[in-house]
């Protein structure tokens, strides 16, 4: 068994956090290992240390665990890094959003067909992918042969990026793609007798293949969708409390209908404007909370972020109940640990990644990340065969996808007003030169935006 | 000399129309052909004929002049295929823009970024690509070695489509690269020791090189722009005339200064909504006609088509003035004619021309049409090394470009209501889907447009 150490970069949600740690003590193949947790706040770095201290005990796993307010300590050594930051946070993002909805940008500039996710910095992504750049330099310079997992958004920017500019070793990770699972359980499928394949680029995956009991299940979802899909909606308008319950969700099926695959995980919040112009037209195709990226749903989701943050605070100071309860020790579906197993150990496992095409997917350049399955093992990832996706995918989604996916590198990498202003000039939610000229000029004043400020000059 | 057959298929603009029967009368090497002029228009078909009839005798030339309303017998046996022909004209054309315009896109659904031009099809292209298939499977059947030689637009969408295809051999033709003369002419430069090298897609081309007498000449535009433009254009401003007096407007340096390389030709009168939002944005960036491709310029663009026609039916009423006062016996500087003589007599010659790139610009699809420099001789056409062209005009004007050429064939290949509507969705005219499924419903119901409504059923 590989003992290695694992570089974990950012803690910003802690959800996500305690499920890393919980995945990390179970993993008997990794026991012997060091993980070390680095934040750039003290607060945050104690709370999921303390955390994940207590749960190792706990459940008596053999890890050992560090932590550092220094990224360099971190990655020196380290075989692994997890980068899982989010400059500036949701505070962050959420000003940007404020500011752009002022001047007529709902959701934010951000927000643009095929693109939908609240959280996912693209072209005001200037701190992420500048951090994200950090990080890979820092690997670069002090850990040439670590592996980097990438689990921060946007994993589709952030992939190609550090996969095109650096020498690091990328690999771009997303549990999106578990929504097929949602799906074969409204279908009433056992999950044990399905097979899928999903593909495209991070948040935008088709299901290429859909096997029950080895048979293409693709006429199941049609016979649902033609007798069931009402049914389910009308108790689902009703009832729905979670706003990310929009795996079976007449934008779904629109979707569906429209490009000949059924769209899988966050590719549902996606689409054009058609699904997003508005509340109402959110709450009409994602269900009475507007989906997970309207301003009900996003609101819920932030406000679990917090109730989580301050239960794991109760818990760690409550010491008679064991963390366990909180977080049972049972393997999660994330796949970040099984994958640094699959390398460290040489234990060959299929995964969905993201990683640069290669030739992998027919109609898309090799230098651009796709989601697909790969296989993994202690050589690393190794590309396999997948299905070919239907021209209206790639024309129709794909290629406008991959055009703001540039846009957004270029104008990280270019820098210059320009770029800013190109990339608002096609949206459907400009209605003038002087919009896109005011919301730049806001944008660039917030005093976060200073440096931002000086690359947009 | 060969001695060859060349139909020409479409008798829509008589003044070119004329120009073609002078080059044509004018190549020595060429006499001893026939031309089969093609029209399904009988009174236009005479009136065509009884020109090029009495131009041919006027200065004596040795052509042989045939006339058909049947698409066969001008493809019969024929070397050459000339096609200008636009499907239902001008007329209908400015019908389905008059209903774009009432549901609120102005200048109608089929001006978008990078392609104001005001008669250029795509996306409502279906009769018109229909019409290019037409004579290109004729030409398959009947003369599978002649050359189709595609003068009718859209040039770009056309040249994919019938490359693609069919197995014909297309070459698209525009003469818009000449702009660069009449840059070089505001610049004081004497046009023999210019040398210019524009590349991209037709309509959308780039100087990637600009020779002085052997240096480069780019630093003379910037000393113009920077000491004269202002005053030039305050000039421009009172006297601008004829609205293509376009090609040293502020449009065409601002996209200069965006994008990196000077646009050439037609370039100018694209762009983003940025120089087009209405006729106040257009007079702003184009002049007091506001360009070619706004109401005021188009109108009169339309009104000289109509001069010419009548000034052409007076001149063939008059028997004693010869044609060749209204025509001197002059070669122009239309491509099409050398290029035949090329073609058919080996004689090798440097043209601009439309073909699937195949390699010759970096970053671009094989199988995409580009307009570039070719060496075309009695083998056909052969592709030479161009310039790179920089990033920003990849990523930020060819490849948004390209996307709306897919999506047109796809329209026109595949048919379905939901094509119109993924055009229409992602366009900054559009405020809601109602919007679109209005304008697609009125241009549907067009009377003229019966069939196409089933195609896009």
């Amino acid at each position: 068994m590989a003992k290695i150490k694992i570089g974990v970069i950012g803690a910003g949600s802690i959800a996500w956090y305690a499920t890393l740690i919980r995945d990390l003590s179970l993993m008997k193949g990794l026991w012997g290992s060091t993980v070390t947790l680095m934040d750039i706040n003290r607060e945050r770095l104690d709370l999921i240390y303390g955390f994940a201290k207590r749960y190792i005990s706990e459940v008596r796993s053999d890890l050992k665990i560090e932590k550092t307010l220094d990224l360099r300590e971190a990655v020196k050594d380290a075989d692994f890094i997890i980068n899982t930051a989010m400059a500036g946070g949701h505070q962050y993002y959420e000003k940007m959003r404020a500011i752009s909805e002022k001047h007529g940008y709902y959701r934010g500039i951000n927000s643009v067909e095929w693109n939908m996710v609240s959280d996912y910095h693209t072209i005001w992504g200037y701190y992420q992918f500048k951090l994200m750049m950090d990080v890979a330099r820092t690997i670069e310079e002090l850990s040439p042969n670590a592996w980097l997992i990438l689990l921060a958004n946007p994993v589709f920017e952030g992939t190609t990026l550090l996969s095109r500019e650096t020498k690091v070793k990328v690999i771009g990770l997303c549990h999106g793609h578990l929504g097929y699972q949602e799906m074969a359980k409204v279908l009433g499928l056992d999950l044990d007798y399905v097979n899928v394949e999903s593909i495209g680029f991070n948040h935008v995956i088709w299901m290429t293949k859909f096997l029950y009991k080895e048979e293409d299940a693709y006429p199941l979802l049609d016979k649902w969708i033609n007798e069931e899909a009402e049914k389910y909606w009308r108790r689902w308008r009703r009832k729905q409390k979670n706003p990310f319950d929009v795996q079976m969700s007449p934008a779904a099926i629109d979707m569906y209908k429209r490009y000949g695959l059924f769209p899988i995980g966050d590719t549902v919040r996606g689409g054009t404007w058609k699904y997003h112009w508005n509340l109402k037209t959110k709450k009409k195709w994602f269900g009475p909370t507007g989906g997970p990226d309207s301003e009900i749903g996003w609101k819920i989701y932030l406000e679990n972020h917090e109730k989580w943050l301050n239960r794991a605070i109760e818990a760690l100071h409550d010491d008679k109940t064991p963390l366990t309860e909180l977080l049972p020790p049972k393997m999660s579906q994330e796949s970040v640990v099984p994958i640094i197993n699959s390398i460290a150990n040489d234990e060959e496992g299929l995964y969905q990644v993201n990683v640069l095409n290669n030739g992998v997917i027919n109609g898309i350049p090799d230098n651009v990340a796709v989601e697909i399955p790969a296989k993994v093992d202690g050589k690393g990832v190794h590309r396999i065969q997948v299905s070919s996706l239907p021209k209206s995918i790639l024309k129709y989604v794909l290629y406008p996808r991959m055009m703001r996916m540039e846009w957004a590198l270029e104008a990280f990498l270019e820098g210059g007003r320009d770029l800013l202003f190109d990339w608002l000039i096609v949206d459907p939610r400009t209605k003038s030169t002087k919009q896109v000229e005011n919301v730049i000029n806001d944008l660039l004043s917030l005093p976060e935006n200073e440096e931002m400020a000086k690359h947009f000059k």
